[in-house]
């Protein structure tokens, strides 16, 4: 793993990445390396005591495993306490992957902490046990790997969904809109962006419009998945599985009144106890 | 709502969208209007069946909601079937959102179908007419904005999360890492694309390594909440809401042996059957 995340600066914002461990010309690169590397790149362009909070990745074509690749970062935001970047991984002239990465300083004061919680599951080292005495599998081999595993291969049983403060709402476009699909989905992403941040204030107990409580939106990603009409009445409807580090992680699922699921939301918030002035 | 997705086209790749209906100097631009504008402008770029499954922002500074936006279109992909365009949202020179979008062509075919389902909720006509007759709304009022809702000043109540089809996987980096907290950042990033497709694969019954099947990872996002070591053991447990369009979308937890969730991952993924060559 560490020469993996040990890239070569070759030029200003420019590093270079070691291929895959065992990448060959007709292997396509682990997406996992490229985000990895672009992350290190990105990290490598920002002061050491801040830290990625999110990063947004597209694959935009296969790379190949046994090729280096070059990765670009671009500054598009320097601030007091944190910094964004912008990553090209680049082989021959060409986009593979293009990353966001965002990074700030952790708060030094307590702040407020919800999560939620982790189901009951067979320890690793029993799992590990097991799986390196397998006669499907060579130790030797697990080690030479940048990761050892229970799993992919031996996946362990699906287990129930954690309960999540969550929060509904029907929203529709006032008004009727032309049939265009593509109007439809730039007026659900309008709309996606009410609602998500009240799922984090429900989990640490905040109420809505509280003057104390500074609430704004750091990032935000929709996914379409079914025809809908945005001037039809269509639920949103979010849940929160994170507080922490004065952010908020909230996920929304949109459905129509006869319950199609037509699209998925995330974003995180900022939330944070606006600073009191002692006379 | 059509009047503010109505952009003007000013010159190559760039178009201004109005300011916010009632937005002034002091105010701040509602995030969703920006990601609606952002998204029309890259669909102005786009050809006409190709319509967006996904797309990620950024909130880089608050926009004022009183001024108009300026949107630059960069084109990241042109494919036969698809598409992948950034957008910067412009205010005085200054970067106010980044968004990517990806664009493709729907399946014609009949593809696998899998969704999580909707709670049973009292309809939005039932609420929409109580609200209009609550002494707190003015019902012009609420005519006159872009959208209707029920809520967010009127929330409901929350509603169990819906169960999903989940895996989940032990993972550890092979080896140790120093202390350096980025680069257990960038090796957690690693291990994220690991196993996310198969909580989709699941959801429609679609065997691990399967040759009929085509899969691979369209994008990634990872949220890092709290202090972890990738080089002791992390549950990586991930759950799948929606398959849909030849798309499967992968929502993933990971926790530290203690229960402590450490970060969040989103992934959509292509699961698309090999085409089968009749003799």
């Amino acid at each position: 793993m560490l020469e993996l995340l040990d890239l070569q600066h070759v030029g200003e914002g420019v590093y270079t990445g070691a291929p895959a461990p065992d990448g060959n010309e007709r292997t396509r690169m682990f997406g996992g390396q490229l985000i990895a590397q672009a992350l290190a790149a990105a990290s490598f362009t920002t002061p050491d005591d801040l830290l990625c909070h999110s990063l947004h990745a597209y694959f935009v074509r296969p790379a190949q495993a046994g090729r280096t690749t070059d990765f670009e970062v671009a500054n598009m935001r320097d601030g007091r306490s944190s910094a964004l970047r912008k990553v090209m991984a680049v082989q021959r002239d060409e986009l593979m992957c293009e990353l966001t990465a965002s990074f700030s300083r952790e708060p030094s004061l307590e702040s407020k902490d919800f999560q939620v919680s982790m189901s009951e599951l067979v320890p690793p080292d029993q799992l590990f046990r097991e799986a390196q005495t397998s006669p499907n599998l060579q130790a030797d081999d697990l080690r030479k790997r940048p990761l050892g595993a229970y799993g992919p291969l031996q996946l362990m049983p699906a287990q129930p969904r954690p309960a999540a403060p969550s929060m509904s709402t029907w929203i529709r476009v006032n008004g009727s809109l032309p049939s265009d699909p593509r109007l439809h989905a730039c007026a659900l992403s309008y709309a996606s962006d009410l609602g998500a941040v009240h799922a984090s204030m429900t989990a640490i107990g905040v109420q809505l419009f509280d003057p104390q409580w500074q609430v704004a939106s750091l990032d935000h990603a929709v996914w379409f998945h079914r025809p809908f009409r945005a001037d039809e009445w269509l639920l949103f409807t979010f849940d929160c599985t994170n507080v922490s580090a004065e952010r908020g992680l909230n996920h929304g699922l949109v459905y129509t009144q006869n319950g199609a699921l037509v699209a998925s939301i995330t974003q995180e918030a900022l939330l944070r106890p606006r600073e009191v002035l002692v006379p």
